[in-house]
């Protein structure tokens, strides 16, 4: 089932500025026995993303509506949420009023998720380097072709994500997750003000950290200092907390930390 | 009147991945008594773009198709070709043998557009800059985000366009136009290797030159530069060649190579 705006409908207008421009943003969430995980922090993420492109984010309650609406026909599956500014005239200045457009299918979420977060999964490096832009840093927007490239670049089932470096060699992420190493038991994660997605999993993790007195550092990390940690894992809101244990020629035995990252999550989801 | 994949429809899937990552290429050309202004040179612009992201170009007897059928109803109007890698499966990977959606409108063209070819334009320095991404500079892709932020920087209606300056200071292009510069009979226009788009009327104006022995130079432009050029001229296919006139503080007359430029264009269009 797929809501545009509350109804049930394949389709979408064909002037929607989502589709001209990628002038949008969205969500991936878990429902959990109908209900969506961690959905305040999810929506105040919408809120923000929504306003740092000066979009009108619908109300709570609507989506909450349309969740639930979701829920009924599959109580465990996978949520995508996109917001769009709507219809617009053609040219890239905003119709002042125009009404944001939101789209709320839900997605069976892959079995193997679940093993790829008790066994850990293969990585590889893209070769893609992320662009610079503050101005869209951190949000879940919908320009992702960098993503999409980064994507094409291995065809190979075993690897489940590949990691995407900025200009500078540093680590931005993975193509559909956020990265953390950890550094003789301190959470180190990449600085996302120049580029990439501050995903709602990263945002967790990190609160969970500061409530149970991990430090945590957010900074600039270069591949060496990747590869040279103690232990490598990738979040999002499908998989949680995924511990890399291959990267090219690296590999890690299985680690203390992501396990213990992925038990704060799920006892919160619980 | 929009034709989806030939067929008159306000609609596309919203599961395309047009909207979920922008993963798609447009072109916008005129329309002149039914006939699609360098057409030839717009197919093959929209051909190398769906190459570059691996995308199957329609064939350009469906484009003509639908291009036709537009200008039976609006003979005089400006086009635009949407084309997306079409439906997709959830994730950044491109399903394998997803079928291109093709989406062509028509749109009148503001009377201002002749206005402002006659007699210059003002446009502004915008604030964002643009970001660096060798991967898919160059091609008018779906992600244009940045176009619309730097957009929404000014309401202003006298300023036409915004320049656009990537993190080094250098200039790029316009919000919706490429950019040359006059010194001394030379025209100068920017590298677009590491970002911006290419338009097909930049590279006619340089086919141009090339053929009437003006001298030509694709290179970085600071500001500063710019500001001390003889000339400085947009063009789009709606607007052709288009000098501005004022630029923040400055201000320049009325150029003979503006002028000139835009009777190659002109001419090779009657």
């Amino acid at each position: 089932v797929i809501l545009v705006n509350g109804t049930a409908s394949e389709y979408i207008p064909a002037l929607d500025r989502g589709v001209a421009y990628g002038d949008g943003v969205f969500r991936t969430l878990l429902l959990d026995k109908g209900r969506p995980r961690a959905w305040g922090e999810h929506y105040a993420k919408l809120l923000g993303d929504c306003a740092a492109l000066g979009i009108t984010c619908p109300h709570q309650s609507s989506l909450q509506t349309d969740i639930s609406n979701l829920a009924r026909e599959e109580p465990n599956s996978g949520i995508k949420i996109i917001v769009t500014r709507g219809i617009g005239e053609r040219g890239y200045a905003p119709v002042v009023g125009a009404n944001a457009c939101r789209i709320a299918l839900s997605f069976p979420v892959p079995d193997v998720y679940k093993k790829y977060a008790a066994e850990g999964i293969t990585a590889r490096v893209c070769e893609l380097r992320v662009g610079f832009q503050p101005r869209l840093a951190g949000v879940k927007h919908l320009n992702r072709l960098e993503n999409v490239m980064a994507r094409r670049e291995w065809t190979d089932r075993s690897i489940v994500e590949g990691l995407l470096l900025d200009g500078t060699g540093n680590v931005i992420g993975g193509t559909m997750s956020n990265v953390f190493i950890v550094e003789r038991s301190v959470l180190v994660t990449p600085d996302l003000r120049q580029c990439g997605v501050a995903g709602v999993t990263r945002e967790r993790v990190l609160r969970h950290a500061r409530v149970r007195g991990i430090d945590c550092t957010i900074t600039s990390i270069s591949l060496q200092r990747l590869l040279g940690a103690d232990e490598l894992f990738v979040t999002n809101s499908l998989m949680g907390a995924c511990q890399v244990r291959i990267l090219g020629e690296k590999s890690w035995a299985a680690g203390n930390m992501t396990h213990t990252v992925r038990r704060w999550l799920d006892d919160e989801d619980r």
